[in-house]
C-alpha cells in the first residue's frame, strides 16, 4: 500500500463506514441495547479515535485533537493509553451527537490527507495505518451486528435496509476426507494480518473429514423437532445452564409464531428459509448440535487445512447483510455467510509475540474464555476474509453472525 | 375550565412540554440513564397516549389510533388497560424517533381540538381532560429530572439551557412554633385534586415548630465537615447500608473538586452556592441531617398545617430550573425550589377510594414503602401547585429535587 | 423485679432458650438459611453476649470474657460497640459448635449469678437487665421462625417436635364496632416495654369496626379460588411485582399435592386445616386479600384501642409452635396465634427518643421501610406480649408468623 | 485389581475418607462456604450414593436402599439419572446429619462386601468399582479443599490437625530444554484411567524449555513487590477485570500483618514460608506471573512429555496437608506438593468418546471454559497421581492447591 493508493484505500474503508451508518437515524446510533453492544455512533468516533490516537498523534506534527475529552470518551479497552468511559455506560452519552461525530470523521480525515502520503516512505506508518484500516472493516462487522441488536430488539422490529437478490443455486452436501499428518498452519510473510494469526506452525492432525457445506435452517428444524433444546445429554454442563436460564428454544432472532418460525433480519422480520445457513447460534448450540448429528466441531487446524482461499473481493451491499446462498466462486460457503464455530479455544499460536506499545493490547489479552470461529460472514467487508483469519467470542455469544460447519472422523463418512 | 378555556388551557400544557423538550437533541431524547428514568421521547409520547387512551378512542367517534404499536410501546403502568413494554426497556426503543412522536402529539392534538368544545356539557369528560393535563404537568416535571439525570449521566456534563438571573434576597432564618390539637387536612371540595389528597380528615397534632426557610448547601457543608456521611449513630440502618454501598459522600451531582465542591445543574456544571437550598438528597440523607442538627423532619400534616398557599403562577422558565433564592411572594421557600421530604410514609388517608376504572389506577397502588415530600420544586409547573399535594418517592431516591426543611419539638427551639 | 425474684426471673428466660434448642441437633444449628435467618446456635450466643457486653463487662469487677473473638462473632448491629462479623455469614462459621456455646452461656451465666443480687440496690443494673431478658425473649421467637426455616428448607420436611393436642373451640365470626376521637395509645409508667412504644400520646381516629377473628386457611383457600395471586387489581405495585418474581401462589410453607394443599409445621409436614388462622403470609398479601375482601388492614392505633389485655402467661409448650384453636382467655385470638399486620408503617411516635449509648440503637434505627405488626404469636413467649408492642417486618417478609385481621369503616359493616 | 485385593482396596479407600473426616465437627461437616464449595458430609454421602447408584442397584439381587430421599439428595450432576437437589443449597440440609452419613456409610459398606467377590469374575463389575474408588480418592482431595475454604471463612481461623515436620532439601533451580517433533501424549492400554485421558495420540511440539522446579512464595513476594498486582498489562483482560473485581492482592489465603504476610493452612495461620511452593492462585495470577517473568505456562502436552512417573504411594498424612519441601523421590516437586496449571484450555483429545450410560456424564459434559492444571497436590491421594491425568477448573479458581511451573521457548533459557 503506497502514497495514492494508500489514500485511495483509506478514503474506500472510512467510506463504507459512513455507507453503512447511513440508514441508521441518530437515535438508532445512541442505543446499546447490551452490555456487548456499542452504540454506532461510539463505533465511528472510536475507529477514528484509533487514527488521531496512532497516527496523528505522534506522527503529524501541528496536530490539534478535535475535542479533548474524545480521548477519554473513545477509547476501547488500551489500558496504556490512559483513563477511558467504562464500556457498558457507552449507551448513556447522548452528546457527542451522530452529526458531531461526523465532524470529528471529517476533522480526522482531513489530518490523515496530509500524513497518508508520508507512508511511502515510513514502513512503519505504514503499518499502523493498514492497522487502522483492517481495525476500521472490524468495526464495520461489529457496527452491523450491533445495529441489528438494536433494532432487532425493537418491539417493531423495523427493518434497516430492502433485501437484494439472492446468489445462485447452492453445493451439493456431503463430507470431504482429509489425511492426517503434519501440517503447517498461520501466517508468515510480509502480507497484513493481525498478529494473532503469527507465527505459522507445525502441528499434528489425525485424518479428519469436514462437510462441504454449511448447517441450514432446516436442519436445525430438524434438531428442534428432536428435542434438541430439551436434551441436556447433548449439551456441556455450562451451555445446558445458560440456555436454561435465558430460555433458549431457536435461534437469537427466530420467533415462533403459531406453527412457523420467523426470523428478524436487517430487513424485516419474515418466514424462516429452510435452505439459508443457520446463524446467530452459540458456541453452545453449535457444539450440542454437533454431537445430535452424530459429528463434531472442526478443529481450527483441520478448518484452515481444508479451506479454500477466499474468492475476490465485492462491493459492499447494504441489502445482502443476512446469510443466503452461495455464489459460485464460493460453492461450500466457506466466506461470506457465517463465521463457522470451531471446537478450538482461543489461545496463543507457540512463539506468539504481542507488538510493543499500546496496539500490542490488540489480540493478545483475550486468550482465555474464548471460542475460535473462522470464515467469515455477510457483514465481513469482502476484502477484509483470510485462511488465517481467527475471528472469537465467548461460548454463550449469539449476536454475531455465527453458525455451523460440521467435522468428523474420516472413518465415520 | 369550559369550552374556549378547556381548549386555550390544552394548548398551552401541550404547548409547555413542547417548550420543555426543544433544547434537547434527538439523541438526548433517546437515552435512560437508569431504569427509573424514562427517556424524554418517552415522556413526549406517554402524555399523548393518556388522551389517545383514556379520551379519544372511547369518547371521539371515528378515531383512528396513529399507530397499531402505540397503545403497547406507551402504557406505563396501568394493568387494565392491557400488556405494556417493560419499563427498564425504553431507552432500547429507537424508532419511532423524535420527530415520529412529534407527529404522533399532532395527530393526538388534532383529535383533542374536536372533543374539546365537548367538555363544555359532559361533566366526566371535563374531568378527565383536567385529569389528563395535571398528568401531563407531572410528567413535565419528570422530563426535567430526567432529562437532567441523562445529560449528568455524561462525562463532558453538557448544559441544557443558560441560566436566568436570580430571583430577590432570602428570607431570615427561624423556627415558628405551631399549636397543637386537632386539625384538617386534605382536600374536599370540588376544585381539582388527585385522589390521594381525597377525603379532608382530622389528624392530633402535638405543639410542634417548624422551619422558616429550606437547609442551605451551606448547611449541608458544616454536616458534612463534621463527618455527617462518615457516622452511622445518625442514620436509619437500611440508610446506612445504601449509601455506603453506594458510596455517597455528598448530594447527588456533587463533584469534588481539590478543595471545593462543584454542582452540576441544567445550566451546566459550576461552584456550589451556599446560600441555595441543598437539592438532590435522598430521604436517608435529610433524616440523617436532621438528626444531626438535633431535629426531625415534619410528618405531613404538620407542613400542610405550617404551610400557606402558594404563589400565584409563573410562566415557564427554560433558565430557572435549579433551586435558588426565593421570590417575595413565598419568602420562605415552600414552593418553587425544593420538594421538601416529610417524615411521613406514604399511605392512604382515612377513607381513601379509588377511582373506578383503569385511571383508579394513578396513586393507591403505590402506597407502601415510599415517603411523601410536600411543596414542589423549580422543575414543577407553577400552576401545578397545591397546599394538600402529596408528591412521594422511595427513601433512596436522590435524582427528584429534594431537599429539607426541618421540624422539632415546640419547647426545643 | 428485685434480687432472688431477678435471679430467678433470669434462671427461667435463660433457660426457656435451653428449652427450645434442645431438639434442635449441632447440624440443625449451624445453617443459615437465607440472610434473614440466624443458626439457633448464634442466637443462643448473641442472647449471651448481649449480658457480656452491657452487664459483666462494664458493671462486675474482675470480669474476664469468655474469649476475646466472640464479641466480634456475635455483635448483631451495635455500631457503637465495634466491629462485627458480617450477617449474611453467619452460616459460614463452623466453630464455636454447639457445644462451646453451652460453655459461653454457662460461663455467661456464672458471672450473672454474682452480679444479679445487685440489681435490688441499682436500678440502672436492674433496667438493663430486664431489658437483656426481654431482648433474649424476642430472640427465643426469632431463634424458633428461624429453626422453622431451616427445617423447611429441607427437602425431608423433617419435625422439629410432635404435636400438643389443640385447645378449645372457636369464637364467633363477626366485626366490632367502635367509636372514633381522640384516643391514647403507647406506653407510659414503669412497666418495662421497648423505647419504640413511648411516650403514651393521643391520635384522632374516624369511627371503625374490626374483626372479631383472624383470618383462616379456609378464607384464604377463597382467596386462592378467586384469583388472588392473579389479580393485579388487588395488589399494590411493588407486591404484585415481588409476588410475580418470586412465584407465590399460597402462603410460604404450603405445597400443592395434587388436589390438596399441604403445610410444614414444626410438627412436620401435613393437610392445611381450614379453621385454622392462617400464617406465613406477607404484608402485601394481606393487604391484597383485605381489598379482595372488601375491607382493610387496621392501623396500629384501631389494633390498639380495639385490643383487650394479654391473657395471663403459660409455660413454654414445643408441641404448640403453630397457630391453632383460640384458648378461652383469648377467643378472639388477639395474642399467642399469629403476629397481625397493620395498615402503619414503622415510625416514630411523637417525641420519641432513643436511649444514650449502644443499646439505644435497639428500635430507632429500623424506622423507615418496614410495617408494624400487632398482638403476638405461638413462638412468642406468652408473659412477652403487651398490648402496646410494636413488632416489625419488611412488606415482602414471609418467614415471621404473621396473619391478618381486617378493619372496616363503620359504615360497612 | 481382583477378588480379596478389591476388597481390601475398597476399605482402604473408603477408610482413608473416614480418616480425613474425622478431625472435623458435625457443624464443619455442614457449612457450604460459597457456591462451589460442598459440604463434608455431603461428600460422604455422594462418594456414597456412587456405589448405591451405579453398582449395588443394578448389579446387587434384593438390595434395598438406606433410604428413599438421598438419591435425590446426593446426586451430583447424573442428569440422566433423575432429578437432584440444586448444588448452591448443600449447606441447607442440616439433616441427615454427619452421624446418620456414617449410618449410610456402613449400610453400602456392608452391601458392597456381598458384591466385591463377583469382580473377580465380572469385568464390567470390577471397571465400575475402580472407576467408584478413584470417583471417591477425587473426592477426597475436593473433600479437603472445601474443609479448608469452610475453616479459612472462619475469623477465627481454627486448624484442622497439628502439622508433621517436613520433607527433605528442595532442588537446584533451572531450566530443562526439551527438543520437539512429534510425540504421543495421553494413555491408551488397559491400566485405569478416566476417559479424558484417552485416547493416546500424537502431537506435535516445538523444541522448548521448561522449570525444573516450582515458584515459590519467595518468587511470588517478588511479583507483589513489582507491582503484579497493579499493572494490566501482565494481565488478560477478563483477569484484570476479575482481580479488580474481588480485590485480590495476595494469592487466596494470605493476610497482610503490618508488614509481613500470613497464609492460612489446613494447621492454622503463620508466616508465609519463602521457600515453599506458591498455591491457591488462579490461571490468571499464574498466566500473568509467567509474562512478568519473561516466560509463560506449559502446554498439557508439553508438561507430560517433559514430566516423570510419580513416585511411589505414600500412606495419607493429616499433618502435611499444605505443599512443603519436595521429597528425594521427587524433587522437582511434579506430584504431591501444587497442581500445576498449563496454558491449555480443557478439551476432548482427537478420537475421545464418553461412555455409555450416566457415567458417560464423568469428564466430557466440563470441556469448556476450563484451564488444565496436571500433576498432583498435597491433598491428593498419593496412588491416584498420574503421568497422563487431566484436572481442571475455571481459569478464576483458587480454592484448589493450584500452583505455578514456568515454561519457555527453548531459546530463551
Amino acid at each position: 500500500m503506497m502514497g495514492l493508493a494508500a489514500t485511495s484505500t483509506y478514503r474506500a474503508v472510512r467510506g463504507d463506514t459512513d455507507f453503512l451508518s447511513e440508514p441508521l437515524t441518530p437515535e438508532d446510533q445512541t442505543v446499546q441495547s447490551m452490555p456487548d453492544v456499542s452504540p454506532t455512533k461510539w463505533h465511528r468516533a472510536h475507529t477514528t479515535w484509533f487514527f488521531e490516537t496512532f497516527l496523528l498523534k505522534p506522527s503529524l506534527p501541528g496536530y490539534v485533537e478535535c475535542h479533548p475529552a474524545y480521548g477519554y470518551l473513545f477509547n476501547s479497552y488500551y489500558e496504556a493509553v490512559g483513563a477511558r468511559h467504562p464500556r457498558h455506560e457507552r449507551g448513556l452519552v447522548s452528546r457527542p451527537g451522530a452529526a458531531e461525530i461526523g465532524v470529528y470523521r471529517e476533522h480526522v480525515d482531513g489530518a490523515m490527507a496530509e500524513l497518508l502520503p508520508h507512508a511511502d516512505v515510513d514502513g512503519s506508518l505504514r503499518d499502523l495505518i493498514e492497522l487502522g484500516l483492517h481495525h476500521e472493516q472490524q468495526h464495520q462487522e461489529l457496527l452491523v451486528m450491533d445495529a441489528k441488536h438494536v433494532l432487532g430488539s425493537n418491539p417493531m422490529r423495523p427493518a434497516y435496509f430492502d433485501e437484494s437478490p439472492p446468489h445462485g443455486p447452492e453445493a451439493a452436501q456431503g463430507f470431504q476426507a482429509i489425511g492426517g499428518g503434519v501440517v503447517s498452519i498461520g501466517a508468515d510473510g510480509t502480507a497484513f494480518c493481525f498478529d494473532n494469526e503469527r507465527p505459522g506452525h507445525e502441528v499434528f492432525l489425525q485424518p479428519y473429514a469436514v462437510a462441504e457445506t454449511l448447517v441450514t435452517c432446516d436442519d436445525w428444524c430438524a434438531f428442534m423437532a428432536d428435542g434438541g433444546y430439551q436434551r441436556p445429554d447433548l449439551w456441556m454442563s455450562e451451555g445446558w445452564a445458560t440456555a436454561s436460564a435465558a430460555g433458549w428454544e431457536a435461534p437469537l432472532y427466530w420467533r415462533r409464531d403459531g406453527d412457523r418460525w420467523l426470523v428478524y433480519s436487517l430487513h424485516g422480520e419474515r418466514d424462516v428459509r429452510g435452505n439459508e445457513p443457520v446463524c446467530h447460534v452459540s458456541w453452545f448450540e453449535a457444539d450440542a448440535y454437533a454431537r445430535w448429528a452424530g459429528a463434531r466441531l472442526p478443529t481450527e487446524a483441520e478448518w484452515e487445512t481444508a479451506a479454500p482461499q477466499p474468492p475476490a473481493p465485492e462491493p459492499l451491499d447494504r441489502g445482502r447483510l443476512h446469510p443466503g446462498t452461495n455464489p459460485a466462486a464460493d460453492p461450500g460457503g466457506w466466506y461470506g455467510q457465517v463465521w463457522q464455530w470451531t471446537a478450538s479455544s482461543y489461545s496463543p499460536y507457540p512463539g506468539f509475540r504481542t507488538a510493543p506499545g499500546a496496539v500490542g493490547e490488540y489480540n493478545g489479552k483475550f486468550m482465555v474464555n474464548q471460542q475460535v470461529l473462522r470464515g467469515s460472514c455477510c457483514a465481513t467487508p469482502s476484502g477484509h476474509a483470510r485462511r488465517t483469519y481467527r475471528n472469537f467470542f465467548p461460548a454463550s455469544a449469539r449476536w454475531a453472525f455465527s453458525g455451523v460447519r460440521l467435522a468428523a472422523a474420516s472413518e465415520q463418512v
